[in-house]
C-alpha cells in the first residue's frame, strides 16, 4: 500500500481504554491560555512513571468559548476515575487558578459524561468567604477573588471513557526528515477535535516493548527492532535497509474515532516530507489491546 | 524609598531551605531543547500539590554545553533529596529520555553537590543490553540506542541546598500594566543564573496567606488584603487606592545570592511599565522562613 | 451605544479603494510558510512611504492547499496595478523563492480577478533552462530546479478591486491595557479572511490627520485630539477624561464585506480585557474615502 | 579538511563593501521590539531587488538600553549612503514610529560612524507642534506625543562601511538536516554582534550564478552545479554523490571581522546537525569582490 509514494504497511495500532477529562481554559489573550494548558499538562507523558497522560487538546476561538474570550482545550488521562479526580484537583488547583486571567469550563457536556467532578465547587474554598457561585452562560461557575483579579470555574467537570495508545511509526532516510515529518503529523494533528498527542512535543523519540530481554526488573525497554543504530547489531530489524531515521507519535483521545481521525491527519501530513520511506503502526500482536486501529482501513486504502 | 518614580516598599521576602537539581537538557537545536525542559518542569508550581516545583533556569549557549549544542538548564526543587532523586527519575525518564535528540547533563559540578543521584546510570537499563557507557567532555556518560538515534546521558546528578520563596509584589493601576510588568520581570530573571520563576508563565495570580478565616481544613487561602475586588469589603487593605491590578513572581534558587539577584533584576524591569506604582514583597513577619532578603538592601537604596 | 460595558461611538470608518493580490504560501511546515509571509509583507504598514501595504491574511490548513502542505495567505496592496505587478514580482522573486521550501499559489480566482499577472511565468527564467512546466491541482506551475530542491510556482497571479484603510480605535484607561485589547484584536482580525492589518503588529500607535496645523511641508501628523499626553493641552480632546492608551487598527481587505467582517471581530475581541473605555473608527467627515463603515451597522446595535 | 567529521573545503567567500547603519529599537518588552525590527527590516533580502538588505542583528539586554528596556539590534545595508538615508527615514518613519511603545537610538557611536543622519530630527515634525527635544542617557533625542503614548528617537543615527556577501554554504544528505543545520547556523549568528542573515528567516534556499547560460536578459540565475535535482542532468556538479540537500547563508556585517565570527559560528553550529556532509562557500574567483573570506583560516584549519 502506498500514500503519495510512501509505503504503508497493512497493520494495526493496539490501543487501551483510559478514562479522560477534557477542560477548557480561556484567558486574556491565547498566550496565557497556552501558558496555563501547557504548565497543567507538562510531566504527563505516560502513565509508567507521570501521574497522568495529558496533553494541548487544540484552540478554541473566542466564539466557541463560554466567556467570549480565547481558550485552549486540554485532555487530562489516568487509567480510572479516583486518580483521574485526584489529578483535575491538583493540576488545576496549582497550575490554573495561580495562573494570570484564567478561567476553566468543562469540556464534556454533563450529558456526555460517565463521571463529573466537582473540582470548581472544591477549589472555591480557596477564597476564604469572599467566593460566590453564579451562573454564566448557562453553566454554574464559582466565583473566586485573587490578587490578579478573579478565578472563574464552572463548578463541576465531566470525565468519560476514551481511549489511549493510538500511534504511528515515521520511518525516514535519515534523522532530521523523520524528526520533521512527525512535527508535521503533531502539528495537524492538533487540528483534530478531542484528542492529544501526550509525549513532549507530542512525539515519541524512544518506542519500547513490554518487558526485557536482558533485565528481569525492566518492564519496558528500548524497541531495539526499530533502532537505526542496531540495524546491523541483530538479526532481524524492522527497517528497510535505507531507513536511519525513527519517530513514533502517540495518541489519546475522548473516542475510538477521534483517535482514528488524528492518525489519519498524521500520517496525511507526514508523507508530505521529502525522504520519508514507509509509515507503520506497534501492536502486540492484539493481545493486550481493546481496540485495533488498523491503517488501511482509517485511510481508506 | 523609589526607584524609576515606583514606590518600593521597605519590607523583605521570607524564604525557605529547599533542596535543588539543576540539570542542563540539550538537543539538536534550542526548540526540542525547551520543549524538553518545559515538559520536564511541568506541573511543578508549588510542592503543596505539585510533586516538585521546577522550572526553566536559562538557555545555554552551544558554547557552554559539553556537546557543544544548543541546550536548556532547568531546576528541580523539592523539601528532601528522596523526593528529589524520585522526581529525576520519573521526569527525566519520561519527558527527556522520550523527547527527540535530548541530552541530558548534571549543571552542578561534582565538588559543589552535597549529593549525586545515579539516575543516568539507572536509566541506562532501558537499552536492554544495548547501552554502553563512555565519557564525553571529561563527563562519565551513558549511551542508549532508541528509535530516534542515541540518547546520551551523564551518569550521576548533582543536587545541593538551595532557597525556595523569594518573592516580588509588583502593583499597578490595572490589571493588564500589573500582567505586563510581571511579564517583563519574568523575562529578566530568565536571564539570572541558578535561578528558577516555578509558578505557570512565571506569575503567580492568586497569592495566599496560610491558613483561612473562615475554613480551617484550609492550610492556605486567597490573600485578601492584596486583591483589588475586595479593597472596599475589608477592613484593611494592604493596596493603595489607586492599585486594581497585583501579580506575585515566586522565586527559587540554587543559592540565596542567586534568589536576590533575580528578584533585583525582576524589580528592575518592572518599574519601567507605565503605570506600575508599587513594589512589595511576602513574608510571615519573620516567623517561617530562614532567609529574610530586604529589597532595599538588594537595590541598594 | 454600548457593547459588554464598553461605550461604542456612532461613527463610521471612512475607506478607500485599492488594488489588491492574495497570495497562498506554502511550505514544508507552518513555520516556513510564515516566515516567508512575513518577509514578503516586510516594510508595508503604509503606501504614504512604504512601496506596497502588505499583511499575513490567513493561516491555511494544508486540506485547502493545492500540495497539501501547511500555508499562509498574504495579501499585497498598492493603489494601483502597474505598482501591483512589480510589487508581486519583487517581494515574490527575492523573499519566496528564496526561501526553503516554497510553493506559491494565487488565492484569487482567474473568475474573480480583474488583472492577472504572469509573475510566475517570468520568475521561471530563474531557471536558465532547467525550469520546466506543469500542473498542479489543476493549476498551471513552473517548476525551478534550485540548491533547496525545486521552487513550485502558479504562473499567473490574480487581482482584484479591494478597500483600504476601514479602522477601530480602541480607548482604555491606560496603555498596557489598550495594547492588549488591540492584540486581540489583531489575533480576532487573524482568523477574518481576505483582511489583514498592515501596520506592525497589526497595531498603530501613531495615528495621524491629514495635514498639518504648523508645518506645511507635512502631509500627515500626529492625531492630537487622541493623544493621551495631550488632553490638557490642547482646546478639544477627543478623549474622555480615564482615558490614558489609544491605539488604532487599520484593516485592508478583498472587499468591503470583508473589512466590516474584520472590524467586528477586532471591537468584539477588545472589549473583553479589563479596562477598555470605548471603541471608535477614524473618518474624514466622509469626504475623503468611497467607503463608510458604520460600527453600529457592522455590530448589529 | 575536517570539522567534527565534515568535510570543510578550502575555498573562501567573497565579499563586497557596503553602507550599513545598525539602530537599537527598544520597546515595552521583547515581543514588540522584535515585532518592530521585523517589519523594519522585511522585503530586505537582497538589494537586487529589494530597497535596502536589512536583518535583526541581536537582542539587547535592558541593561545595555539607553532607556533600560529590552530592545533589538537592526543593520541596514545599501550600497551607497544615499539611499541608506532614505531607506532609515521611510523604514523608521512608516515601520516603528507607528509601532506600539517603541523609542530608536543609534548603535553606532558618533565617533566610529562615516555619517550621521538626522532622521530622529526629520521624524519630529509629524508632533505637528507639540514634539520637543531633549537628553536621554547622554543622548540628543525629540520626544513626539503620539496616540499611544510618546515616540522617543535619537536625533542622529550613525552609519560606516561594513561588509556584504559573506557565506556559507552547507551541504548533506537530504533537504531537512541540510535545513535543520542552516537553522541552527542562523541561530548561533543571532549571537554574533553586528551581523544579519538578510535572507527569509536567513537562509537562501535559491543560491545563484551570475548572468545565464541561457537567457540574456537575466542578471542572476539558479547555481546549477548545486542544484541537486540537477546532479545527473549536468556534466559537472558539485554535490559529492551522498548530497541531497544545499543551503546557503548570506552574512552581511559592520566590518570584516564581525563577518568572519559570523562564518565561523554558523559553522560550527551546523556541523553539529545530523548527516550533514560538507561546508563550502561562493565566490567569484576572487574577480568581483574585495574581501576574500577563506573557511581555513577563520576556523583555524
Amino acid at each position: 500500500m502506498e500514500l503519495e509514494g510512501v509505503e504503508i504497511e497493512d497493520t494495526f495500532a493496539e490501543a487501551f481504554p483510559i478514562k479522560v477529562a477534557r477542560v477548557l481554559i480561556t484567558a486574556v489573550n491565547e498566550k496565557w491560555a497556552m501558558e496555563a494548558a501547557k504548565e497543567t499538562t507538562g510531566f504527563g507523558t505516560s502513565v509508567i512513571m507521570c501521574p497522568a497522560e495529558a496533553g494541548v487538546d487544540k484552540i478554541a476561538s473566542p466564539e466557541e468559548t463560554p466567556d467570549g474570550r480565547p481558550g485552549v482545550y486540554i485532555l487530562l488521562c489516568t487509567f480510572g476515575y479516583k486518580a483521574l479526580e485526584e489529578q483535575l484537583l491538583a493540576r488545576i488547583g496549582q497550575c490554573v487558578l495561580t495562573c494570570p486571567t484564567t478561567a476553566v469550563f468543562s469540556a464534556i457536556k454533563p450529558e456526555e459524561s460517565e463521571k463529573q467532578f466537582n473540582t470548581g465547587f472544591k477549589l472555591k474554598f480557596f477564597g476564604d468567604g469572599f467566593e460566590s457561585e453564579g451562573e454564566l452562560d448557562g453553566r454554574e461557575v464559582v466565583r473566586v477573588p485573587i490578587m490578579g483579579g478573579e478565578f472563574v470555574m464552572e463548578k463541576n467537570l465531566g470525565a468519560k471513557a476514551g481511549v489511549a495508545g493510538g500511534n504511528i511509526f515515521i520511518l525516514a532516510k535519515d534523522q532530521m526528515s523523520a524528526l520533521t515529518a512527525a512535527e508535521d503529523a503533531v502539528s495537524a494533528i492538533m487540528e483534530v477535535e478531542g484528542t492529544i498527542t501526550p509525549f513532549t512535543g507530542g512525539i515519541v523519540a524512544s518506542g519500547s516493548k513490554p518487558g526485557s530481554q536482558k533485565y528481569k526488573f525492566m518492564h519496558a525497554t528500548t524497541n531495539e527492532k526499530y533502532c537505526p543504530m542496531l540495524k546491523d547489531k541483530i538479526e532481524v530489524s524492522e527497517l528497510p535497509p535505507e531507513v536511519n531515521g525513527v519517530f513514533e507519535i502517540v495518541i489519546n483521545g475522548v473516542s475510538e474515532e477521534a483517535v482514528r481521525e488524528a492518525m489519519r491527519a498524521g500520517i496525511k501530513a507526514a508523507v508530505k516530507v521529502p525522504d520519508v520511506v514507509k509509515i507503520t503502526a506497534g501492536n502486540f500482536g492484539g493481545k493486550l489491546g481493546k481496540y485495533q486501529l488498523r491503517l488501511k482501513d482509517l485511510l481508506g486504502l
